[in-house]
């Protein structure tokens, strides 16, 4: 096996520590007037534009488990999860600071690791990083990511603007990233007392792609501006088709309606729940993770969407009174459910 | 004692907290487009303005101890962090973001408690609250603060200006923050074992306040403003004089001579640290979490700073090769450390 090099994070000190995992992000825009290195980043927003801002935080234990979770997939991870919220208000990801809890049992070749992800996601997406900083956590890693943006403050896209009719439109496939968890957790737990783990994923790869390293949907908010589409609200799939559809109704102030057969599901994801006794569409529903992005527009824009052939209409929006839900091939009707929170 | 009510958090759901603590916020700026609830928070900065940006976090049992920081001034005191941040660039705090990991052992008043804080901190400094989310934590509290601010964009203060002959000019005094926290540590300890404690603080109300609910030198920027001086470089004094002065030195390429009777240090200070046997000028070198301004200007201006009767000059700014010194009254060099780092 493979024996890395373990420096000590302490040999280097904290301005050591993040000169080293700062260098090589280059600079992608103009705006960026202060970056690392400074009390706070300083940008410079186009006339007419408006600033996004979102912060997410990513608890090891929690979301992520390093047993088996590369560091490097994890930088780009966590990039997503930031970027997919920008995305999902109609905006361009634009600058980024990253905060780490970090325990001193950590190597600092672990944080190469993690920022070479982070410097992955950031040229690919075109963002720079303007700051963070690191402190020690007594437990494991934490890792706190804001992501900066801008969006043409007319073209924002909001969680509130669903009316009803509108179609209820979803990116790409559900459930993959959760089911691609399910076969990593199953793995370390066949593999737990073996000496030289040979885990199975044959098969799953696209699964643990989803899970592990998911790309955010930046194609689709430039198909958009693309075809002049503008959703009437739009949210990112992070929490789960269920929550998150919930969630924009709860805020549009109305209810919902989608269809089981209409619920796109990959083929590998169908395989590995059936080979694992699971239901597909519960982990769909309930998944999370998937960092697709789902939005509604009005009816009227049914062919102009089609056109597109990047999204999946599923159902469309009723009135606040009928509530959200599911219906089955042979027309029942179930209630959705947001899924539970703190365990 | 007081017996408060236990709600667990479970009971409200991840929708039902977020609405629960985040009521009661008043919005103060037309800017604000977004606010909390969507996937990200949405600003429209003025013409000329730069938008500024600061994430800080904070651990329990590394930066705070909640068997004696009472949850309501540590909403005040993460705010002052941030707020903090974006003082030391010039700028103005606008809005915030607040994440939080939690543990289910703590039950929704507490967090409550913390949010008043919060909401004490965001009134008095006349900040949006715009974002935040909550997550289960395997340990004890995280909390995440980012704050947005605004300055003009030809009046940005970086750390890189310094030049050689500015003045070093500090607001407040040093130190206060670490003494009030030996104290509390002292306190604990002697109690420890005590069934009602009762901890002995008269005399040190202040040196508690500069700890537990720190306020940020906003005066200090409109005074700058007033007076129409505008620093060559600025940080703010959060890891201790010794390291910050040495982060801005290095930033600036610049060395500096500081005067050891010239640090400012409060009366309540100096009498603790006698009784406790410490140094008072080692706490206000390297304590950290003072939460005043250290900045530098030309040498033309001393007559303009000293009519702002709010600093004071403690030192002067030499080339870089001469490094950091500390002078003793009897005319002896001490060269400046940094203190550690990830424990």
């Amino acid at each position: 096996m493979e024996q890395k090099k373990r420096t000590e994070i302490a040999t280097l000190g904290q301005f050591g520590l993040i000169d080293r995992l700062t260098q090589g992000f280059e600079r992608h825009h103009a705006a960026t007037l202060v970056g690392v290195g400074d009390d706070a980043a300083a940008i410079a927003p186009k006339r007419g534009d408006a600033v996004l801002c979102t912060t997410d935080s990513f608890y090891e234990g929690v979301d992520f488990d390093l047993t088996y979770f590369p560091l490097k997939h994890l930088g780009y991870k966590v990039v997503t999860a930031g970027v997919s919220d920008i995305l999902a208000m109609n905006g361009t990801p634009t600058q980024l600071t990253v905060s780490l809890g970090i325990s001193s049992k950590l190597p600092v070749e672990a944080l190469d690791d993690l920022y070479e992800g982070i410097r992955f996601a950031c040229k690919e997406q075109q963002i720079d990083l303007v700051g963070g900083d690191t402190r020690a956590s007594m437990t494991g890693l934490v890792i706190t990511v804001t992501v900066l943006g801008r969006a043409d403050k007319k073209r924002i896209v909001r969680r509130d603007g669903a009316q009803q009719h509108d179609l209820i439109c979803i990116t790409g496939n559900l459930g993959a990233a959760y089911l691609g968890l399910q076969l990593l957790e199953r793995e370390k737990r066949v593999l737990a007392d073996v000496a030289h783990p040979e885990p199975q994923f044959a098969g799953y790869e696209y699964l643990l792609e989803k899970y592990l390293k998911p790309r955010p949907r930046t194609d689709i908010v430039a198909a958009l501006a693309e075809e002049q589409i503008l959703p009437t609200a739009m949210i990112d799939l992070s929490d789960g088709l269920a929550s998150d559809l919930m969630q924009l109704c709860r805020t549009s102030k109305c209810g919902a309606r989608i269809y089981l057969e209409r619920i796109p599901i990959a083929r590998q994801s169908s395989a590995l729940a059936e080979e694992m006794h699971l239901d597909p569409v519960v982990a769909a529903l309930n998944g999370g993770e998937d960092y697709e992005l789902l939005f509604t527009v009005p009816i009227a824009m049914q062919e102009q969407i089609m056109r597109l052939g990047l999204v999946d209409v599923i159902g469309h929006i009723t009135p606040e009174s009928t509530g959200c839900y599911l219906v089955t091939p042979d027309g029942s009707d179930i209630r959705l459910k947001a899924q539970g929170f703190v365990e």
